[in-house]
């Protein structure tokens, strides 16, 4: 089959032919790709942010944001059969440790990532397992959600927990209107009655959130800090949420925070660098978001086929994955770009 | 009566006679003394640290950890009656923010606080209100727990808090079984199984502590992050409570965290710095910890009266004051020190 | 003032001259009414089925849900000033029994209920406390929310308590479309993206479920247990709110919950009679739910200002009480029947 | 090897010859016995009652608390290895369907349940899953820890529950102190400060609930209700725990619960038979508890190991099966019986 991969550091992807993926293991599920997700990792990868971390031999097929239809599936696995509609989750757990009998299979001790330090995507077929494949509903197209798979899971996982504590009257922050972002304001619609403040430098990207459901936008521009405490009467937020991470924001964010608030760290780049004296006297947390459980997939999955979540995509044929890079690289992308069959 | 004042910043505290608090307001109560502790922070006023952020005008009565006898009344006043045996929380709070309506009273928008902002305990009476008095079981005497008010609070505020994740077979790390640490240990027993893995710099503070029930003494000298990870299978501890925060103890108390894991932060003095990459790729959550509210040293006081938690107490009569406060700054109190009438 | 009294049971109500209420406590706050809720409760009172229970002496005002504007306040009085719009929570609490303290107000050991054991507010002034006074938005009037104050305030408190589980994919059965679940309904779609089957045996009430946001409508002719396991897949619902409660209501509902779900009471006549074998094999549980704390109602205030919860109600003049009063007892009330200045 | 089965209702238990069972699928482990727990439940199956619901098929081989050995592994089994000391979940479960995933195993859509409806542990060697073999501690003994895999697996899961809203200062009714109660008052004791209230219809059951840690014993004959109001200020405990559930149990638990009171079901015979106007008026809630998660049971193991649960045992040989039968029939024994190799 046709797969896309990285054959060194600091070098273009290359299309190769390689072996079909096969059934090998018991929990085994091969997948004919239909939509895989073309991410900003992927460049990160190229540049080899991730080789010491991963640990991946080149070369190796990239892409870990993945939907399609099982194509074979081991001698143990009764949850999908062939020809059903899935989208991957991102990780393959083992289903045994102490965290994945808990539901929390996200800190399995044992897991792998297709993509990152295994083939993943960027291919006609992709072998992953019994517990990564989630249902997806009839009227949903695997190239329309595989970008859900990971940026849109962790975006899901951080406003349904931010949600968990939101009630009618407070207010959420959002910092960041971008892919995540985008997810997130969406998600928080769906589950909660909290007013939204969302923060972003693009008034493109602040428009757009308000669009979406936004109560109120903010361009930052300098004032972004004080424009939200006159929103929040002089307060701040009881959550916000930063999907930015870099840049300044987290300052500001904190800044934007209410006493006994809750600032959820997505985003990643800079420090969180706060005095203890100021976390203690305004006893305020900070929360660490990773990508969503598989139980958070199946979630985001249903909100998809309700149509409160939706995201959009621009289609590559697998052949054009050099354009898709490129378009990504010089924001030419609205949405996400997926690669397609 | 006599009260003991600050009369200026960099100056010794002068014991003086003032006239007797009395009821002004319909929930006004005043309390006749019975013990009230030496704290740390008495010495940071002293030395002018609050001077600025209380905003308190000199002379003014010191003393924010107290305990004794009701001794009047407002007409409003059902809770309590002249002669009840009370501990005074710290906070005299308004009951009709929404935070007091909550019951998390500890962030009421215009809260007072004897003896820091408004006269306090250093004397024959004080005057607080009907929201702040707590009573205690005939078996415990004011000056016996005047210090669990304030220090002893926030200790179990923090513990409790914790406890409510820790499973059995988890692990808590203590970071500090100094005044609060020490609470904290007491408590952290009382409503957990988890496995306690207490670390300070002091050898007879850890001796102390595993004496009261700590599972593991670990002490600081300099291989304390590897001592709590090999006490973890390599893994690190569910929840980090840190009484200390400064000289290191966060960077410390970080590499003992296990993923998914909470950091309480309790003590202060050194800035929260870590990489966003971190918070997000570990999942971890620092959680501020203020005071407890009212209903928190309700349930201390349930546990002090229960023998479960039990503090040593160091006590001086009111007017040797001066002799407290020297003791204190020399470190020759074991436990609390606390002045008697 | 003109106010409408019991002045025996199985005697109608009459209007007569009273004085108005004055301050005389601290925390007082006497209100002008706008508006007055006309209760099914009302017509139990009269017919004497809360004589016992209340223990009033007659004759005394009716009235249990009332808003309006602020008339008078007593001395401690900061939270409302002359002047405000406020909804009137249906209790008086004392604000320093444990329950008060946790924010459980409604759980208070020594509460009032004007209406139902002091007076109530079919008169044009209503004495109350400052902790029951909620503050609403510009937009609303009065005597548009004042029927939110009992009915709608113990919707919303079993409906948000019920969101607390609700997750995407899950669905909840609300069993009776009337007055409650038709503000249950609303509160369940402003706080979840959970799937609602509403049941009724009303066909209209059904098809006006279905227009304010339910995914499906059952009408109760008979198959309505088997009709609300066809549309759960055969499994059930994971959450039952039922505002019925009688009439084999509860048969029913429990035939429709899964294993592992929450039933939720709030609705009254007949008993829970349910084998304990059942109980435990399935691992079902049965939820009380009593009207919705103070801050239950600030939360409601907030649902009503954006409009997501909206009542449909009829206005009378106080001096056509009676009228009010036959026009519900003869079913020829849409909404909510409301007494007006 | 050596099994003793079911051969018909009715009928006597029979020891006979069968083929050892072996490993077939990828995630089968074969567990040789160390202890099996001889329970209520297997005089029940014998005497028909679960003949319908568990649609086994006779002969088959009984037994559903059972610890030993690992003797072999399927090709997919990381966790656990040959030799290894475990205690055996009592549920198969499948690992893949929503319940599984969220942690909530025993809600398992296609579980198989080892000694009820296909063979258990009353012999040589048994099959089970990786999915249900959780390690124990070097200190413990597979035949001590037997019959914590499913009574007291109930107990703790069901404890744990309730434990999770008990704070210092709450009142715990445990009724019944049998087998079950037993292991609850332990579990209370480990991970709650409340005040625990034992009540059982035998003096020496209480007795010796006193001497494991219960704050007050309270003999049922009659005035058992008073007796638990008088000891709770009239009010009633915040929990009751009830591990009868039978024999009007049922009906003076409730009487024992305070407002706002989760009324924990573990026992069963009975039917809960309560006015829905009481469960409203009191806002009180009914909680089912079926057996623990492996979750769970790793957590009571831990529990075991830390010498905070212990179980009085009688031992007799596989052989004696009979005997252990009889002995148990006839209320002879003292804790519980297991049988060993």
């Amino acid at each position: 089959m046709r797969a896309v991969q990285v054959v060194g550091y600091h070098e273009n992807l290359r299309m190769t032919e390689v072996p079909e993926p096969e059934v090998t293991g018991p929990w085994d599920v091969v997948v004919k790709i239909g939509g895989a997700g073309v991410c900003r990792t992927d460049i990160h990868i190229l540049e080899g942010q991730w080789a010491e971390k991963s640990g991946v031999t080149l070369p190796y097929t990239i892409g870990h944001e993945n939907a399609g239809w099982v194509h074979a599936v081991g001698s143990a696995v009764t949850n999908v059969a062939e020809g059903d509609k899935v989208i991957v989750h991102p990780l393959i757990t083992c289903g045994l440790c102490a965290a994945c009998r808990a539901g929390d299979d996200v800190h399995c001790v044992s897991s792998a990532f297709p993509g990152i330090d295994t083939h993943g995507g960027y291919a006609e077929y992709l072998k992953t397992s019994a517990r990564s494949v989630v249902h997806i509903d009839d009227s949903l197209e695997p190239a329309d959600v595989a970008a859900l798979a990971d940026a849109g899971l962790t975006a899901y996982h951080a406003a349904a927990k931010a949600a968990r504590r939101l009630r009618p009257g407070d207010r959420c922050v959002v910092i960041g209107a971008g892919g995540l972002g985008h997810i997130g304001i969406q998600v928080l619609k769906a589950l909660t009655a909290a007013e939204l403040i969302v923060v972003d430098r693009n008034p493109d990207a602040v428009k757009l959130a308000v669009s979406i459901g936004a109560d109120h936008g903010v361009v930052a521009e300098g004032r972004q800090v004080e424009e939200v405490l006159d929103l929040t009467g002089g307060a701040g937020a009881e959550v916000v949420l930063d999907f930015v991470g870099e840049g300044g924001a987290t300052r500001d964010g904190v800044g934007m925070l209410r006493r006994a608030g809750d600032y959820h760290v997505v985003g990643y780049g800079e420090n969180i660098d706060v005095p203890t004296i100021d976390i203690i006297s305004t006893e305020i947390n900070f929360i660490g978001n990773l990508v969503g459980s598989y139980t958070d997939l199946c979630e985001l999955m249903v909100l998809a086929a309700q149509g409160k979540v939706r995201l959009h995509t621009t289609k590559y044929p697998l052949e054009r994955f050099q354009d898709a890079i490129d378009d990504l690289d010089a924001g030419r992308i609205r949405g996400r770009a997926i690669l397609t069959p």
